[in-house]
């Protein structure tokens, strides 16, 4: 019987508090500046890849979401498998003329969301991460998880941030190969796992600009990115670093919700402008605000952290302390479709069925802030965590079936 | 019988193009960057002052639409007050003996705007620009419009502007007397008078934050304000000054919508963010850029160009001959109240009544880049034109009666 070359991975979500926006080279994807994220808890959100190299196969081929995702020519996708069959041949199969020859071989990939697309998460960072991941098992690859977010990057830019879990820095780098632009790690989860997050899901009338090419309308026409890019970034990288390393919600909110404002400054100040916030959005913003300026003037510090993607969901950021006051606030003002939330990390009794009933606004809280939306105006809210890097699944939870296509389709 | 000192002017609204946010000297008003803006026609929006100096008056005292308007010591009421009376004592009566002595006698001022306060359309500019043209008639001031700027100033910042007709800059000077910080023309309204504005005044569930309190705000938090105030406004003043005296109106419209996209980005810049537009708003500029798109597509160039202020109103520049065009366009996603419309510029037959009946959306427009709104989103529509400066009006126009006291209330 034939050997099955074949490896299964997942890989996070991670949402950046330094925001990247810009590329100084869009083959490369080389960005005008570095940024940094908290990788979210993949038993929340994750992609999950199988890759299968195999003599027989004709054609490498890439399904999603058990869909057929063509690979063009000189496309990301090609680039990314390109790359790891290369890094196969170079530091595998040079060195030991036993190892099969995979990197000779077309590859099928199965890959699968457990979030809906529709979501409007970075699905394309954890998607490209685990890509890599499944690969580099498939290769039995050495390297480190800094050398595969080269590659990673070239698939999507955020995704090398997710080849780490924990608090992930993308150095932009200086070096026109792009070599030196690669993600490394700030500090596992285990030095800050009171770390999570809650996700606001909101609704959008219109589809927003993408951030592809966004990004690249703000590089060519905004006059402020030029001046965020050499005197913010640099200082709010070093700055949100230290506050990681010490612990410093404080200092770690505050950058993250300026960055997240100057990055929708920018886009604001391109032409025409792109806007990804909602007058929801606002609300929320508001909402954290006024959270904040209560806690503040009680003499306590900063309990929250907001930021904005490209795209109107909010990710509120706080220590786990604080995670069942900030959801209670945000369903006084944004009822939920009963059993529509999921008690992952156990904030309420285990029999809650209508999350709504604990809707509280806390003491001293100015409610006239913002108004009340009605159901659906934040159509979904999920809670987690800072969580870990790409995880290699057994072959049980492999989604290629015997026959080399997805089980999905077999 | 007594001689009546007393004058009546009206003074004109004015919709900035280059924006004034932020202040070096916030008691003096000194602007950390000079700005430029239209004056709109006073036959539409403006505020009408009496001023009266008597003998026998026992303090200085002032009426807004008819209610008391304290005078505090040291406000900028009494600041213009003083200096408008200095005036009179340094220009006139100290050169000539026989002059009556109206510097030392208090004033009684009336004031009234045409327009709601609710509308959220600067009556302070007008207002103040008012109060310092009536004072200046009473005290038979020789002085000349951008010498009463600076005392204008000293009220309300951007009422320096509305001292002259036409297009005006507001240098923001060096001196920190701020005896260099004061309006000119750029141009008179006969330069340009195809130059006209369709004011969209937009509902909003919440109260901004005040531009005083705002702009502050921005210059202590904002990273990006300061690059605005070297970098970009300079530039963007001697640009759009040449595309005013060129009739030049695509350079015109593209430096006029990127000033107003970079104002609202710096107040998002700010910690906490400002937001002013609305998705109303965003739904309008959605619209022009469309608008512009498919002239430019066609071989034509802009034909309309947006700017909002600290509201989230629209005010949209145009060329006479696209009006017409422009407001069929926004009433056909923002359908208006029957009769709501007064069409005081003949765009219609006269007896137009529901002017919901001529929405029509030009050949070639992607209607999908907004939704329709409801009836109220945009809650009335004004169109206007470049008008003139502050006129002097006969004593019939008086705001006050025989006794002193407002027409109103007497």
């Amino acid at each position: 019987m034939a050997t099955i070359y074949q490896a299964t991975a997942s890989a996070p979500v991670n949402i950046a508090v330094i925001k990247y926006w810009g590329k100084r080279d869009t083959k490369l994807i080389l960005p005008t500046n570095s940024s940094l994220s908290v990788t979210l808890d993949q038993d929340h959100l994750r992609s999950t890849t199988t890759a299968r190299a195999d003599a027989s196969f004709e054609q490498d081929q890439l399904w999603l979401n058990g869909k057929v995702d063509e690979i063009k020519a000189g496309g990301r996708l090609a680039t990314c498998i390109a790359e790891m069959k290369r890094l196969r041949k170079e530091t595998v199969e040079a060195k030991d003329p036993n190892a099969p020859k995979l990197s000779s071989y077309k590859v099928h990939i199965a890959s699968y969301n457990n979030f809906p697309t529709a979501a409007g998460l970075a699905s394309s960072a954890s998607g490209f991460a685990a890509l890599v991941a499944s690969l580099a098992q498939l290769y039995n690859l050495t390297v480190s998880p800094s050398i595969l977010s080269l590659i990673a990057r070239q698939g999507s830019g955020s995704a090398c941030r997710s080849l780490f879990g924990g608090f992930v820095a993308w150095q932009m780098g200086s070096d026109p190969s792009g070599n030196d632009s690669l993600a490394v790690e700030v500090a596992p989860r285990e030095h800050w796992p009171q770390m999570q997050a809650l996700i606001c899901v909101v609704s959008d009338d219109k589809k927003g600009t993408s951030s592809t090419s966004g990004m690249q309308r703000t590089v060519e026409t905004s006059a402020l990115l030029q001046h965020r890019i050499k005197h913010v970034v640099p200082e709010r990288m070093a700055a949100i670093s230290k506050a990681i390393l010490a612990r410093d919600f404080d200092t770690f909110a505050t950058i993250t919700m300026a960055d997240s404002n100057q990055f929708h400054a920018v886009a604001l100040d391109t032409e025409p402008p792109i806007f990804y916030m909602n007058d929801v959005s606002r609300s929320i913003i508001a909402l954290i605000v006024e959270y904040n300026r209560v806690s503040i003037a009680a003499g306590g510090g900063y309990k929250a952290a907001y930021t904005y993607d490209a795209g109107p969901n909010a990710v509120i950021y706080a220590l786990e302390e604080n995670l069942k006051e900030i959801l209670q606030l945000v369903i006084s003002y944004f009822p939920q479709r009963p059993s529509e939330f999921k008690d992952v990390l156990g904030l309420f009794s285990k029999n809650t069925t209508d999350i709504n009933t604990h809707a509280k606004i806390p003491a001293g809280f100015n409610e006239a802030v913002a108004k009340r939306f009605e159901v659906g105006a934040v159509k979904g809210l999920i809670h987690t965590r800072v969580g870990d890097g790409p995880r290699r699944l057994p072959d049980s939870e492999s989604l290629l079936a015997a026959s080399g296509l997805p089980k999905t389709l077999a």
